[in-house]
C-alpha cells in the first residue's frame, strides 16, 4: 500500500545504504518518494541514479545540495557557481522538484556575515539563468542560526524571502522544521511564502531534548518538542500540499539502526504524528 | 592599574574559584567590575558576598539570574515569580545593575513555543511591580535559538524589544553577543534598544568554529567568529557605554586552564579585539 505524501530524505539512512539499496527499501515499505545527496548519487553513477528514479516512476523532491557560495577570493567564488551549475543539470537528469540550496556560511578568517550574505546572494543570482532555463527552481533553505558560521548565513524564513523578493522567478524556499521552528516569526513568514508562491519543500523530524551534537542528533518525529502538525498546518494554510520530507541525521541513533526499522519508523510516525 | 570598563561574569572562573576567591583573582589583575551567579553567592552567604562588594567598591554590571517562568501548572508559574522575587531582593543586596532574566523554554511535556512565550511574558508582569518598587532594573536576554527549548523561548533581541514596549518602563535587554551575533535584523534591533533606552547590559565572548557542545564550548573574545568591534560600535552607536561582561561557559578548554591566566587572557582580549 503506498504511503502518500512521505518522502524520504536518503541522508536518513545514508550509513546503512547506498541509493539503489534505499530505493528498494524504500519500494518495499510503499515509499515512492525521494530526495537524495549528490554524494548518493555520485557513488552509483547519474545515469544509474535517473535510471532508479524513471523506471520505479519515484518523485524527487529535491537535490540535495547546491549553495556553499560565500569564498574568500573571486576563484573561490567562480568555482561554486560552476559547481552549482552542475547540480542544476543533475537535478534536472533526476527530475528532482527543486534544487536545495545550504547557502554557505563565512569565508575562511572572515567575521563578517553581512557580506557573507551579500555573496550568498550575489551567487544565486550569478546561477539563477542557467537554473531558469533549465527549469530548475531552486529552493533557499534558511539553516539553523547555530549554522550560521559554517554551514548557511541564512538562517531565517523572512531573510530567504527577501532574496526571493530580490531575485524574481526561479527561487524558492524549502522549509525544514528543524531549522525554523523556534522563530517567533515563523507563522507569517510561512503565510508569506505562501502569498508569494515560494514554497518549494517541506523537511521534517523533530528537535530532541538535550540535543548532544549540533549537526547530527536529529530527532525522529515525534521524539522531541516541535508542533509538526502546527506548522504542517501553516504550511498547507499558505499552500504547499507536496510532500512532507523526511530528513534526519542521527550519529549515534537512527543511523545505527537496521534501515528497514528506520523506514518503517518513518511512516508510523509520519502517520500519526505530523 | 585598573582595567577600565571590563567586567567577569564569574561563571567563567566557576570551576576555579568560589566567588571569594574569584573578586580576589580580579583585584589582583585590576577588575573592579564582576557580575556573579545566585549560586556563587549563596556558596559564601548573601551577606558576605554583599561585604565583599561594598568593601572592594565593586561594580556588579548584573547578578545571574532570575527567569524560568514557564511551568507546566499554575504552582510551578508560582513558585517561578517567588524565586524571581527572591532574586531582586538579591540583586539589590549586591547592587546589582540589574538582574539578568533567562526567561525558561518550554515546560515538560509541551510542544506549544507560543503559549510559553506567553507565559514569560505574564512571568515578567507579575514580577515587575516588585522590581520598580525596588528600584531593580529586569534586564531580558535572548538566548540562541538553540536554547529555544530548554533555556528560553527569547531568542531575538526583536522579541525581547517587543516584550519591554509591552510591560514599560523597569525591563530592558542584556544583549549578549554569543546569542545574537548571526541575527540578520541585529544592526536595527540594537538601534532600537537604545532609542528605547533599553539595553541594560553587553555579554562578550566568542562563537567557535567548530563548536563542539551547545552550552559549554563558548570562545575567548578573539578566538571564533563574532565581529566583536563592530557589535560594541553599534551598541556604543545606539547609547551605552557600560561596561563589557565576559561570560564563557567552556568545560572543556577555559574552565581547565589556572583562573589567573584566564583573566590575564580576558583582559589581554579586552584590550586587543573587544
Amino acid at each position: 500500500m503506498p504511503v502518500e505524501g512521505l518522502s524520504i530524505n536518503l541522508a536518513t539512512v545514508r550509513q546503512q545504504w547506498d541509493m539503489r539499496q534505499a530505493v528498494d527499501a524504500c519500494l518495499a515499505q510503499g515509499i515512492t518518494a525521494i530526495a537524495p545527496w549528490r554524494d548518493q548519487v555520485a557513488k552509483i553513477g547519474l545515469d544509474e541514479a535517473a535510471r532508479l528514479v524513471a523506471n520505479n516512476d519515484l518523485k524527487v523532491t529535491g537535490l540535495c545540495r547546491g549553495g556553499m557560495f560565500p569564498a574568500a577570493d573571486p576563484a573561490g567564488r567562480a568555482a561554486a557557481i560552476d559547481d552549482n551549475k552542475r547540480a542544476i543539470d543533475e537535478a534536472c537528469t533526476l527530475r528532482a522538484d527543486c534544487l536545495v540550496l545550504v547557502v554557505g556560511g563565512l569565508p575562511e578568517t572572515s567575521r563578517d556575515i553581512v557580506h557573507a550574505r551579500e555573496m550568498v546572494a550575489d551567487g544565486i543570482a550569478a546561477i539563477l539563468p542557467h537554473a531558469r532555463a533549465a527549469g530548475m527552481p531552486l529552493a533557499i533553505e534558511p539553516l539553523h542560526p547555530m549554522y550560521a558560521a559554517d554551514r548557511a548565513c541564512v538562517n531565517t524564513l523572512a531573510q530567504a524571502l527577501d532574496i526571493c523578493e530580490l531575485l524574481g522567478d526561479g527561487v524558492g524556499v524549502a522549509i525544514d522544521v528543524y531549522h525554523v521552528w523556534w522563530d517567533p516569526d515563523l507563522a507569517r513568514q510561512i503565510a508569506r511564502a505562501g502569498a508569494m508562491g515560494r514554497i518549494l519543500a517541506h523537511h521534517i523530524c523533530d528537535w530532541l531534548v538535550p540535543t548532544r551534537d549540533l549537526l547530527l542528533d536529529r530527532g525522529m518525529m515525534g521524539d522531541g518538542v516541535i508542533d509538526l502538525k502546527g506548522i504542517r498546518a501553516m504550511i498547507e494554510a499558505a499552500g504547499f500540499h507536496g510532500h512532507q520530507e523526511v530528513e534526519i541525521f542521527s550519529a549515534e541513533n537512527w543511523w545505527k539502526r537496521p534501515g528497514e526499522e528506520v523506514l518503517a519508523t518513518c511512516v508510523e510516525r509520519f502517520r500519526t504524528v505530523c
